[in-house]
């Protein structure tokens, strides 16, 4: 058991274990993660799509309470009348909500009550779960849930340390270095109807099911993404400033808003550097470019005769593989997976990969009754899917049917690029 | 034989002659629609969406000019040096052009100008066209162009004078009814691998191709659009205040508008009114509901306990059908046509339907080379695939494979509502 | 004296006759200035501070229909039952009204119409003049009115115009040069009490009364406007880029705006031109520079070590002063005065001069009953005075008590600069 | 005299001590206010205007260090060397800095952080000050900066806690009741040359200089501030549904945001309660009227049949008023000042009082030589004068000649009405 250093970690270990075992090593976690923080970082939200740290702590505690300890506990008492209000997130059905862009005014409550509401609902929680034979489903979807924000809090106090000229560490670096990126080949794929979707092996949220058949036209897959050292030879050649690469609105994004580079790159001097969540560090050619956007994505793809690959395709190829991660975000937040043996590795676990398909309903998809029918299905408009994981993402989150979604301008992602490109068929 | 009061379908009969025929009866038909306005009507635009007429006149001529007469006829003068900027719509490679929102600032070229140069560029293409066996391929294409800009003529200055307290007609009413909307029947289709996309049997746009096999699950399809009776009933039921019937992004949108209605829809006393080509009129509840968004195409459909089909769905059920449309825009822009005697009638013509399927490439899609490449392509992100064609759309534009696209919010094209449904396997 | 060629002038000449002459001159003035103009030219808005030419010829109209006919005149009919709501301005208790942003939406009534709207108007304003042995009081609002939007006009198609690749010109240029700006001098004014106001001797607007006293330290005030060939060193040292030379909310906005010469200066290779009314020309260095926001001219007067004047220092300057002005446009809207004799000299008829005094209520102010209170008063928030009258006012309404008024960042008006500066009293 | 719990009064009691002495005071009453709050209390901005008091502290050394003892002190060490980027607030000359509306973002330097840098900024400023015999001009200005601050610190979190459901108090309540106001009385002034301005007499900003004189017409000016009460008439009188009765930027504000009482007032069921820095309180009719817009406070005064005094007014009224302040902000900041025995009281330390003079500079003002000219001179356009001082003031801050500044639509400073009214001379 690695101890303090691999808090984010640790939690999946116990998963196997009772559903209070499981719980516990979820919300464990989750503390574990705000562990090197201030109770001043804690509150910090650097911009309308971010939350602070100590609102992801309440409102995965609110997500328990709402919507198991509420309607499942007779007499269960809430941690505070307005908690409610201002720790939902979105869900209209459940009521009104404290403004989004404005979550960091809430020095109220403290750090240290948020705990205490943790404390609360962990209590209750426990109870309920005792002796359970199983993690009942809204359960389970809370750990999920909690998951997703574990990766959030991560994420978002890299964008706010960015926001700061002091250019804070979240944590320090150890030492291991990222080996060298192999060389990129293509995997080929026949043509032929696949099966995508959840399969019922494990946990799925709604938007993966139901399972369903697609065709796949013929195409190939790259080995690996894209890596530091290619994306910089992109910028090297006009990238952003040759808009036949570009989408229009990535065009029209890039000119606005003045990209010429992912976010978090720096150019100082004739050094390109980055900031990580161990600070601010000179670019490593050999790691996946991570932090783009769709339209960044999508531009480079082009540049390089390729495209993105759908997310079918993706899912087809994903379907046989070891959920494995090399990328460490430039300082070892888990110890590098070792690669296995075919010359397609890597597919989860190092960045989010963009991939062509907007975010949509599989047919026959259904929203599930209640307020939670209003997590993934309410969003299918106007944002791309993700496949994969990141370096941050929980482990035992990541799976080959799982959709990420974000719009297409969002960068502040641990998000990348894996290439595609169609294969002609004979005559065609 | 309808003559002058039916102007747009005019340019239709001359399609089937020689290349020079062909160009002047699309040409003609396009200044035919601008005769009911004038020339201060002609320079209007309401919003950066729509442009004004004397724009769409001038900038389908600088289509032919830039892409057909520049770079195939030696020495070809332009008309004016200047048009090149004022009248580029959105072309990168071609250079810098007049900003979209100002449009409606350019009193000069005047009207007469604008004639004058179509005039010129219509002498040039005739002498290009003398002879030709077959229109070639820029040609077509700058046809098919100038096809769509008569719709937005039409669906722009609808938008104008909506604008205008006085709200001008268009064009006067005819005297027809529309016919009592059939009942809504089911169609069923089985579960299969299909071939959608542009079959090679005459012109397509890039978009449309390369055509590929999809596999679709069993669904069923609507047997005609949605009725402004059946959406007074959605109205009536609080359709417009409950957030859960409703994206995310579209019930965002629905409290920033305050929409209560479709556009051009005004309550006046107890009585819906509308705003038509023809002036205002007391709303038809036989008719299709038209101008409608995304959002509101969605949430109609599930309080409708339905949904949306899918581009490919919609091109499988229309793949067999006949090219008619019912509905006449409040006062007959053109006759109706006779239904034919299938349960599924009318998927052609009366709206464009929203799909739910997202504007993205088709499989091995490939932009064209130069500066038409960025037709479509570059927009495939953020938008929605509308299919079939409205009552404004030039009849000979009409395709089974045809995609149109715009976004979720758009509410001035003329767009309605098809529903869908999926069907169980059994056993699922 | 070139008669039909000056139109806006020539209308002055009958306002010494009846009231009914007075009212047919400044009326056939107004007509004569849109008749350079296209009826598209009429139509158009280029931004929202400024309105189409065919809006200000209804809107005036509007003026005497609603506060002369409909109130003064037994059985009146409007000529149509819209147009108080197209054509009000902002009078909130008048009802509600057109959108400002949107007057260019109005293609209908045509410029025809708002034509025969006038003569409607001019027929009941001529019949209730006949045999009046003076001006009514609001009749002479209305025509005092008439003469601001005269020069709205003049001012407004020439953003429009410039807002153009094509550069139209509204009129063709004379042959007149301006002849060489004389050397500066500074007139010398002592301290002391002044009587300061409209004097009662003919109209004033409600903004000039109550005459009133102020105390005006020493002073001094140049004896010419600020020329072309001033501002140019302003330009070549750097004026625009340096901040200590700005009001801080004027340096936000040359950043935002990247302004970096007046309004309507662009630089063709080595040479500064200017859009005129008489189209693009080489900037002439000895004319009054032009088209400056009290930023920039509150900028070049600290660069040039000096300050703009009060208001009140102004007035007290210019209360002997003849009426003339001497620039004239690049293009002689009007014949250049002759200069007096004195050293002070040309305050009136060249620009609008800013001041570094804020509109604000003289004290005793009050506004006048009705509606026509809001002429005004409301205003009085966020404005500064500007003092003299421009090139492109009708002679007649230039007074030494007017105070015209814009925003601080406004640079479509005809506005310039006057420098002055503060004499240190004996022992200060 | 309540000794610690009036911690921002108990600076002042050092101020006739020894330069040291006085700079010790000031700092440490800035550092008594932060104590109630917890270090996520101080990080919070809760809009760009507001600024985290964390971030006050800071900036409050930051001037010392840049000001005093960079330029003073040979060798000098700056405590760290980015903090000059992120507390410069907006000194163009001193270099670029960090965005302001960006300021909640700074978790770190933690607050702690922020005290040392206070630690480190002290020892110099204490071993610079030792031995002097006076206040260095310098020094004092950043020690009146410092008190602006003082006030600001209360301003800016009463905002923060007002943005959060849980409504905290910044500190518990004391136990004093307002009185009754007393009647409303008019004490009238006559017309004549008044000087106005510093006179020497003490510390000044440059704004408040040169001294001058101005001529003054007879006016009367009301005896104590608009009370709650009254306010509530005006609401209650459809104050803020009348468009007559606003200025035009005023009303467009009303409709844009929806205004319907001062800021921090909210009905529930049929009481009004306002936010205080003692948390939410019933209104007190007795106490002035607070958190008004100049907008608001012209529109009441209209109402009331009377208007805004000039600046100039209220100082010659202020000129031998005592200073005295008995409004306490529903919760005894500080005890109420007995009223002294005349008609007009309590001209200073109720509430700033909004005036009708735009914020602009006195006949021969001069910005001092350097980056401190920055500090007052360029803010002047777009901005009101507000006279007196607050119950959040420090009293030894409040002067008759003190010209404090805020754009028009400014609400969350403690912003109150006192009304005046012209006097009509015999025969005018």
């Amino acid at each position: 058991m690695p101890g303090t250093s691999d808090r984010k970690r640790g939690s999946l270990r116990v998963s196997e274990g009772s559903p209070r075992a499981r719980y516990a090593g979820v919300r464990s976690a989750t503390e574990a993660l705000s562990r090197p923080l201030t109770a001043e970082d804690c509150g910090v939200q650097s911009m309308p799509d971010a939350s602070p740290t100590k609102w992801h702590l309440a409102h995965t505690s609110w997500f328990f309470e709402t919507f198991v300890l509420r309607p499942e506990i007779p007499g269960y008492r809430p941690f505070h009348p307005q908690f409610g209000y201002l720790f939902n997130s979105y869900y209209e059905s459940v009521g009104d909500r404290h403004a989004r862009p404005q979550r960091g005014v809430l020095s109220r409550p403290t750090l240290d009550e948020v705990y205490s509401y943790r404390a609360h609902v962990d209590a209750a929680m426990t109870a309920y779960l005792d002796g359970a034979a199983a993690v009942p489903a809204l359960v389970e979807l809370g750990l999920q849930h909690e998951q997703q924000h574990q990766e959030l809090i991560l994420t978002d106090i890299k964008h706010a340390f960015w926001c700061n000229a002091l250019r804070p560490a979240y944590r320090e670096p150890g030492a291991m270095a990222t080996p060298p990126a192999p060389p990129l080949s293509w995997m080929a794929f026949p043509a032929g109807i696949r099966a995508v979707g959840a399969d019922g092996s494990g946990f799925a949220y709604d938007n993966e099911l139901p399972r369903h058949r697609v065709f796949v036209e013929p195409f190939e897959l790259a080995s690996r993404l894209v890596t530091n050292a290619e994306y910089l030879a992109f910028i090297a050649d006009s990238g952003y400033r040759r808009p036949e690469l570009w989408l229009s609105e990535g065009w029209e994004t890039v000119r606005a808003m003045d990209w010429r580079a992912p976010l978090y790159w720096e150019q100082r001097g004739d050094e390109w550097q980055v900031m990580t969540l161990h600070g601010m560090r000179a670019i490593d050619g050999a790691e996946p470019v991570c932090h783009v956007s769709y339209y960044e994505a999508d531009a480079y793809a082009r540049w390089a005769g390729a495209r993105l690959p759908s997310e079918f395709e993706w899912e087809v190829a994903a379907a046989a593989e070891p959920i494995t991660g090399n990328f460490v975000e430039s300082g070892r937040l888990h110890p590098a997976a070792a690669s296995n043996g075919r010359g397609l590795s890597q597919l989860f676990g190092d960045a989010w990969e963009w991939t062509a398909s907007a975010y949509a309903p599989y047919p026959g998809y259904r929203t599930p009754a209640g307020a939670v029918g209003e997590y993934n299905g309410k969003f299918m408009c106007n944002q791309l899917v993700l496949r994969g994981g990141s370096c941050v993402t929980p482990q035992s989150h990541i799976r080959a049917s799982y959709r990420n979604f974000f719009p297409a301008s969002a960068r502040w992602q641990f998000s990348g690029i894996r290439l595609a490109r169609s294969v002609l068929s004979p005559g065609s």
